[in-house]
């Protein structure tokens, strides 16, 4: 799908069908959150892809708002090493992986990481060592209803020509 | 151009052509801005567009790393309100225009802002209110030479199946 596209069609999703999604196409879209832009050449990040039912159903129950882990497809888990960037690096990441999802026709989610009480839990459950930030964890599967993106605020109140 | 082809074509470029860019293109990037990801419905965001060449060379002379933004078409700064994710959604924000533009053919780079000690001066120079928090500059152009998107991490060393 055009980029541009891709970037509108994403928006939040978090009903899946009980459709499981290709190792390959998994592959693809993690490539893309590797490609992402890094301040200093870091490419602090690491991705911990969870598919096991199991952990899925753990990694829901961990968290605040991402219930509906459990239901997706998969989940990937989004370390960084704790450089000065490493917050920019991750999010570019996780961006590349929602935008990416969305051109092949994939559902996500965003779930927070950082600043959550959770971060140290996800690291044990998933064997990332403790030190590990964890940026996001993106829940991703073939979307159960037609993707609704939301209003969001107009081009025109957020665009300023030369001056705030 | 394709989402995943963009985001693959997509790195640092700090060599411009002395071409302009058309308003209208400008406006469909920052719309691919306004459109990220936003934690709670924040959607912190509020975009400066600047072209003028006296400002662009003055956001270079503050910038550390930035000096290629005097000769960047423009340059895009990227504000945000102080709220808990504003570094998660203004860096989602921030690489959404970087893929955006790449599908366009236009060629980019993200100049830090975040915990710059050059926010408050980019701030001032910009009319921004003082507690705006600069989470990046994207300089923009047409490329001068041919982007050479650089070596990376292999798939292989950072993506984990189930465990990390």
């Amino acid at each position: 799908m055009d980029a541009i596209k891709a970037i509108r069609a994403r928006c939040s999703i978090r009903e899946f069908k009980d459709t499981p999604v290709d190792r390959k196409v998994i592959e693809e879209i993690v490539d893309c959150g590797r490609l992402a832009p890094t301040a200093r050449k870091e490419e602090p990040w690491e991705f911990v892809v969870v598919t096991d039912k199991d952990t899925l159903a753990a990694m829901a129950d961990i968290t605040d708002h991402g219930k509906f882990i459990k239901s997706s497809a998969c989940a990937i888990a989004i370390f960084c090493r704790d450089t000065k960037y490493y917050l920019e690096d991750g999010s570019a990441a996780t961006e590349n992986i929602l935008v990416s999802a969305a051109s092949l026709g994939l559902g996500s989610c965003w779930v927070a990481g950082d600043k959550k009480h959770y971060c140290a839990k996800i690291a044990e459950l998933l064997g990332a060592p403790p030190v590990s930030k964890l940026v996001s964890i993106v829940a991703l599967g073939y979307p159960a209803k037609d993707p609704q993106p939301l209003e969001k605020r107009p081009l025109k109140d957020v665009l300023h020509w030369e001056k705030f």
